[in-house]
């Protein structure tokens, strides 16, 4: 007894029946993604190919227009018979509910204001509706082109902003390094622990953080066996990171970003130092991220004697957060760890289009980690 | 609207109805894992620990009795509650219907006598029960205390011996080279395409595949950005590979096999050179796999001018087959693929439960290889 | 016209001449390692055994005695003829003028007050002789027992002591962390450009520096594509920093240390955190650094735009050194790299040997980094 | 006392010493390197930047000219204080005796030949001039347009070839895999020891012999955990390995050669398997070996119960060869170790520079691999 390797009739009853009882009257949502074949895009597909509530109908490339997903991507072979093809407002419209953009900035602002004209629900993994002030952006990236839907788009850091994220129509994805660092520190400053004059954020990334485009900096033979910071000081994820640390302290901080390159695909793991305010205790931390996150499928705090690892979270959503005390200064050392491209970027993306359609939150992204 | 970190109900629900629906009557199946804390038996429990049909009950170490498994293998906290314990035959008795044994050789063969019978179905990772011939095991290991059940063990290459493997309630999980080296191997064997006195298999296994025991051989410094050959003609499962292939050929096959070690965590990928029969052209070998496995959801034919590589099925349990003709000397280059971690040990064992139980062949089992 | 593999005269000839020549009257120094057979131990081999003033007689190992050191290290084949032999306190005395102690901490005090009587010149990479201050030592490690040598030894950070290490008869070798952190702030501190009260150090070592005994965290796959912090803000390496910082500042200086490991054999890459004095400019933390510098033939400072990667230090004693300013914040981040096992550890021992012995500086130590 | 950074005077006087005692009336001889920006070119300015009888006066590199070389290598600061220049036919005829091509085939025999009419010696690193006939090079390239050159030409497999190499003026620098493969084979087949017809060679490379310009094939994140063949059968290395062959054997030999890529950045092992002649044994095998190699510097032969790994010769211009019998089959399997970069390479290219120029054949390349 062998089923068909193309027809698993169990998996497609499993899904009708959740359909029909989960999610009663639901039709499954026509999903595309445009940019499907960069790193994010990639990733984005392997994860809404196994997502029980979508159906992937669109993958763009602007590279591998004409060619199959999988030819592209062998890993997905069997999986995900989609062939890529070029992008084509009129396609979207007719044949998705929501759109993934997973492009380079720039791009999607020219391409998200007549998505959102069509009614689409618009998911942007750019850095173009991060900001809600556009003169911030422009100073940080270039001119704004489409500044009208800056104050509606929401910055999709899922866990903190659930409720503004379950109205939208236009999500602006968080960068990587603003997921990891944000995470840990939002709890501690709404509860009001932490010094926000003083906070360093000491980064490390894993190399697909770069993406697949080529570069000398991604070559295997420059990053193997070698460690190195780069941008330092001047990461354009610094902004943003002040932008919403200022936007949650009703003041202006500012913080200290200093990025380095591991020589690992996967992974990012922060490290932040901030003051504490005066008498706060380990314990007082430890109840505040416990209370924080007691809801939050993907957050998990690490018990004491135990800190995060990249390996621990890699491929899945999960974001690992421990901490230590630096008794001798009055600080907290604050570290966690997330999988830069699905944390940091597809899985963090899907998990926003789960609360925008009212879908479970966990939906298609409980992927355990590998052992190792 | 948050959904529980513990209690994803949705998930639960489509568990339920599908228990319903699609195994009708059937209840979960009660699982142990003996050594569940080396690589093998931790990858087990990320595989059987989101099976749709499966409760785990009991997870035994000897090293961490008494700690919880998520504290070895943090990759799966709040997703695995249990508490590692030391083996009691009597427990498993109790809380037990399929029992696999992720242990060291002739371990093994001093408890599952007694499991088999008490009645469980017995899947054991180990070399014990893959040699129906005593003498050569014993030619190859040490004496054989529980002989009187090789005879009944079934050698659980999931894809060649699927009909005895419903039957069984022993089984014998293939070696992880034995079973990247046999699938491309048996189909052309069968249909009498490549001479059996040539083969050599030319083996490259990643660091994974020697286990979480420490040893100078698995120290980071050794392996990292070196490679080498070792156990060169003389590795045990070389025998192993021998054995199948004359119970196929009906007569005494040798081959010649090499294993090497590749600086990476997972993965394994054979190449192996084999004589052509006269007039064999690549469209029979072509057509000789394709037809073979047409029913086999876990091997995917590589497309001509595509080869397999280890990033396109970490992870999965899916083993990729290329081949490349050598017309200058008859000869067919066989390339095949696979995570030596899950089709080479914890994933085939459960594709050979999902079999004995009557389940589909692929449950528990679909998680795609990430795209980098 | 071959020359014989063992013997190659003209290289002879050389060194012979460059004795004559270059240190009349001087004869090759008799040189023994006790704990030849660890990584920092094998590492002074390689460097000693091409070092053109050296004659390597004794090498120990407990676990190898017996045993020809390139069996362990089959990478100096043909190149280092010795066997490794049982510790000997007569033996060393006849052999050695200038000894080296590979150990760990803990052994090396019970053995080198011996040695010192016997007129020894030591250099001991444990942490044994690092403090002068016994109390120190022993609330960071434990009961010392040769107290009476901890006033006369010397540590040897050679750019910053090279005066006393010339006298010296017994060297305590800086760790390879402090040792990375200390050469860039001590010119800083000197000249009074930075706060001492805020300095964080963050840290991040290849594998190497675990050293070759077995553990699971030098395990490849736990180690592989991953990344961690580690022993934060409680590492043995933080008081050793403070107490050089303390001296330099005649007064008590305590920082922030917290350490990573990266998937990495050799590299080490420190990204320290100081507030500066008011009215310091870059060009005035060049201008130090290229000054206190300038003569150093190790030290190499990265010019404008430029930052150290470890790649560019790997298997050399070069220390590179860049800065970025944060002028936000008032603040310098000094970055610097070196390789932890030769400027970290047996590089600055035969670098503090060179200056013992009145030897260049350089000798035997002058090999480029590989360019890739 | 510090010597200065630049001016290492011990050094100078032991080259100039040495220069007078060893070579008497030699000057130094200058060098030219076209194309030094690519990873053999960088290879050759590291090992010749050491070389006792070299001056390096040109470095070209036609995307960085007008940098500073140690700015594209920042491993050679301070120490390479060359500027990297457009080529120009004029500028090398004035400044170089002896001239390196570390270019891609086809542009080296449109500028060589006028360096062979100026008098110049040449080793050109390509495949321009590894075959002595133009058919076979023009089936496998493409049109030849310096033929008149091809018969003067001289393979430059140091070991096998020394007499020929130094009256050549024209050095075919041979490829890395056939430089992996050869050595083993050639004393073998001189002996009679092994069939011609059987031999296969799985040969496994680390990720810098694909060169520093940028491919998705060379992405950290494609080839970083993972393994693959390429070029099953049809590399352009085989035809130069049957070549040098067939002349060896005075027949047409032909083998079939599969090349694979492995996560490292150098290093190579060749894994061979040949038939073996009638009544050969082990022993004869080792003697042969040890005999042939017995007065080769770089020829290292593994005792018994050792073989070779990529470790233990990277960044040397060792080739380390084990063997180990396939009794079953009457095969011998051949396992041969180099730095891709070094032997296979750069290292080669300035070992035929010093047969050519009647220097020590080991001179400048006698670095020690680390031990780890």
């Amino acid at each position: 007894m062998r089923t068909s390797k193309r027809v698993d009739l169990l998996q497609i009853i499993i899904i009708q029946i959740s359909d029909y009882m989960g999610n009663q009257g639901k039709e499954k949502i026509t999903v595309g993604i445009i940019g499907a074949t960069g790193y994010a895009g990639a990733e984005l597909v392997r994860i809404l190919s196994g997502h029980p509530h979508v159906r992937l109908t669109i993958l763009t490339s602007r590279q591998y227009a004409g060619v199959r997903f999988d030819q592209v991507y062998p890993a997905m072979r069997c999986h995900v018979p989609l062939i890529c093809e070029a992008f084509s407002m009129e396609r979207l419209g007719d044949a998705c509910e929501v759109i993934y953009m997973a492009l380079p900035h720039k791009i999607p602002m020219t391409i998200i204001p007549e998505l959102i004209v069509k009614g689409k629900r618009v998911i942007d993994l750019s850095a173009d509706f991060r900001f809600n002030d556009p003169d911030l952006y422009e100073s940080v990236y270039q001119r704004h082109t489409a500044k009208e839907l800056l104050g509606d788009a929401v910055y999709g850091l899922s866990e903190i902003y659930s409720e503004a994220i379950q109205d939208a129509v236009l999500i602006g994805n968080p960068g990587c390094y603003p997921t990891s660092a944000l995470l840990p520190t939002i709890p501690l400053l709404r509860s009001g622990l932490i010094e926000l004059t003083s906070i360093i954020i000491d980064a490390k990334s894993g190399v697909s953080g770069a993406g697949r485009s080529l570069s000398l900096g991604t070559h295997f033979c420059q990053v193997n066996d070698s460690f190195k910071a780069y941008k330092v000081a001047e990461h354009r994820h610094n902004p943003e990171i002040d932008a919403i640390l200022s936007r949650e302290a009703g003041e202006s901080v500012s913080v200290l970003f200093v990025p380095h390159l591991v020589p690992m695909t996967r992974g990012m793991l922060t490290t932040q130092y901030a003051g504490l305010k005066t008498q706060v205790t380990g314990d007082d931390i430890r109840a505040c991220l416990d209370d924080f996150y007691s809801q939050s499928p993907f957050v998990r705090i690490c018990p004491e004697g135990s800190l995060p690892e990249t390996l621990h979270v890699r491929g899945s959503n999960f974001c690992d957060i421990g901490f230590k005390l630096d008794e001798r200064h009055g600080r907290v050392i604050l570290i966690s760890a997330i999988d830069n491209l699905v944390k940091g970027a597809a899985g963090q993306a899907v998990q926003n289009m789960n609360l925008m359609c009212d879908l479970d939150e966990t939906a298609g992204l409980m992927q355990m980690p590998y052992p190792v």
